[in-house]
C-alpha cells in the first residue's frame, strides 16, 4: 500500500460541506468520486476535519491510501483538477507519506482565519468570500477582546449544540486581529477546535467591535461556558481553513 | 448644479469593459442606466479612464453633474448598490466635489496591479482574479526587468494597435514585481498608460520569468518601439484598477 497526503483549496459556496453525507454534495464525496474514475479504485479520504456548509479551505489537508504508487505526480495533479476546479476544488499539492500518516489524528496545529470586510459598499471582488459589516467596528476593542481568547479554557460558550467533542477544553496557540484598508482579518491557531467554535468567537467580537457588548460583557459571556449567552455566529463566508501542521 | 465623484469596484468579468459602446454590456452604461432610474435625470458618467473587457477596479474613480443636490448619501449608495451589485458593481464612497473637478482630466496618478498566480493547480478561489501560470517564473529576474521599465519612456513596444493617444511616452513613477506566498503581484504608478500597456509589459515581464528572454532581450524589445516586438499581453482577470489619485 502507498499513502498520499494532498492539499486542497476550495470554494466552499456551492458545497454541504467537507463531509461525506447522505444528501447534498459535499467535498469528501467529490473527490473520492473523481479518484475512484482517476485511479480506478475505490478510495476512501481522510481530511484533517470537517469545514461547514460554505467554509472554505486555502489548504485543507487530507490522505488516502492505495495499492499502486502515483508515479506521475504532476499529471495525477492535472487530471484530478481537470475534473476538480470547475465544480470549485482544487488540489494544490500531493506528496507521498509514511503509512501510519493521519492527516487528522497527526495534525498539531490548524490555522483558521475569518475575513470581515467593513464598509458601506456591498461586496463584488469578494462576493462570497468574506462577512459584509457596514457599521464601522472598534478594532482596539476587538482587539482587546481577542486576546481574552489565548489560551487552554473552557470554551463552552462558542460550541454548537451539535458539537460531538469529548471535552470544551481547547488551548488557541494564537488569535489576533489585524486591519489591511478595509478588511479586519481574525487569525486563529490551535490544535483543534470545536464544532463552530471560530465563527461563534468571530460573532461574538462582532459585538464587541459595534460597541454592542463591553470587554467586560466579553469576558462574562466567555466565563459563563453557556451556548445561550453566545453572539449569533458569524457567517461561513468570511472562513477559511488556512493551514494544517504536522 | 452639483458635481459627485464616486468610487466603484468592480467585477470586470461579465462586462465588455467600462466605456459605453453600441453592443455589449459595460460598466459606464450599466451604472448610468440605473443612476437614472435613482435620481430620476439623465446622467453623464464620466470616469478616470477605460478598463478593457474583463478587467477589474478595486476603485475606479468617476464624476457626474446633477441638478439636485443629493443630501442623504448613505441612502443613495445604498440603493443604488441594491440595483448594482447583483450585476459585479458596487459604489463604495460618494463625495461632493467642486463643478471644475474632472475625474479623467484631474487624475494627477493612476496605480494599476496585476496579479498572477504561480502554482500547480488550477485556481478555484481566485478563478478569475489572476492569471495562472503553472511554470515556476523566476522572480529575481522578473523585478530587474521591471525596473527598466520606471522612467520617461517611449512605450511604443506596449501600445495596442488601436491606441489613440497623441504621444508614446509616457512617465511610470513606479513599476514593481512583490511575492506573496505563490502570488507574485506586479504594480504600476504613472499618470496615465497607454492602451492595453499594463498587460503587454506583464507579458513580457513573464517572458522574462520563464526564461524565454534574457534582461538583455526585454531592454532591446523596449528600445525597439515596436508592438511587433511585445510578447502576447497577458489576460484581462488579472488585473485591476486599484487607485486614482488626484
Amino acid at each position: 500500500m502507498f499513502n498520499y497526503q494532498i492539499i486542497i483549496e476550495y470554494d466552499g459556496t456551492k458545497f454541504f460541506g467537507w463531509q461525506k453525507q447522505k444528501k447534498g454534495k459535499t467535498i469528501q464525496a467529490f473527490i473520492e468520486k473523481v479518484l475512484k474514475k482517476v485511479l480506478k479504485e475505490e478510495i476512501k479520504l481522510v481530511g484533517s476535519g470537517r469545514t461547514d456548509k460554505g467554509v472554505h479551505a486555502v489548504a485543507q489537508s487530507a490522505n488516502f491510501q492505495i495499492r499502486n504508487e502515483i508515479e506521475r505526480k504532476k499529471r495525477f495533479l492535472l487530471t484530478m483538477n481537470f475534473f476538480l476546479n470547475e465544480a470549485g476544488i482544487s488540489i494544490t499539492k500531493i506528496k507521498k507519506q509514511n503509512l501510519d500518516f493521519h492527516s487528522r489524528y497527526n495534525a498539531k496545529m490548524r490555522t483558521y482565519i475569518y475575513i470581515i470586510s467593513n464598509r458601506e459598499g456591498g461586496l463584488v471582488l469578494d462576493k462570497n468570500r468574506a462577512w459584509l459589516i457596514r457599521k464601522k467596528l472598534n478594532l482596539r476593542a476587538m482587539q482587546s477582546a481577542c486576546k481574552l481568547l489565548e489560551g487552554k479554557k473552557d470554551f463552552s460558550t462558542f460550541r454548537s449544540s451539535s458539537c460531538n467533542a469529548k471535552s470544551p477544553i481547547k488551548t488557541i496557540k494564537q488569535a489576533k486581529v489585524i486591519k489591511k484598508g478595509e478588511m479586519i482579518k481574525i487569525i486563529f491557531k490551535s490544535r483543534s477546535f470545536l464544532q463552530q467554535q471560530v465563527r461563534s468567537m468571530v460573532g461574538c467580537l462582532k459585538f464587541v467591535g459595534e460597541g454592542k457588548w463591553s470587554i467586560n460583557d466579553f469576558k462574562k459571556i466567555l466565563k459563563k461556558r453557556r451556548r445561550s449567552s453566545c453572539a449569533p455566529p458569524a457567517p461561513p463566508e468570511g472562513l477559511y481553513l488556512l493551514k494544517v501542521e504536522y
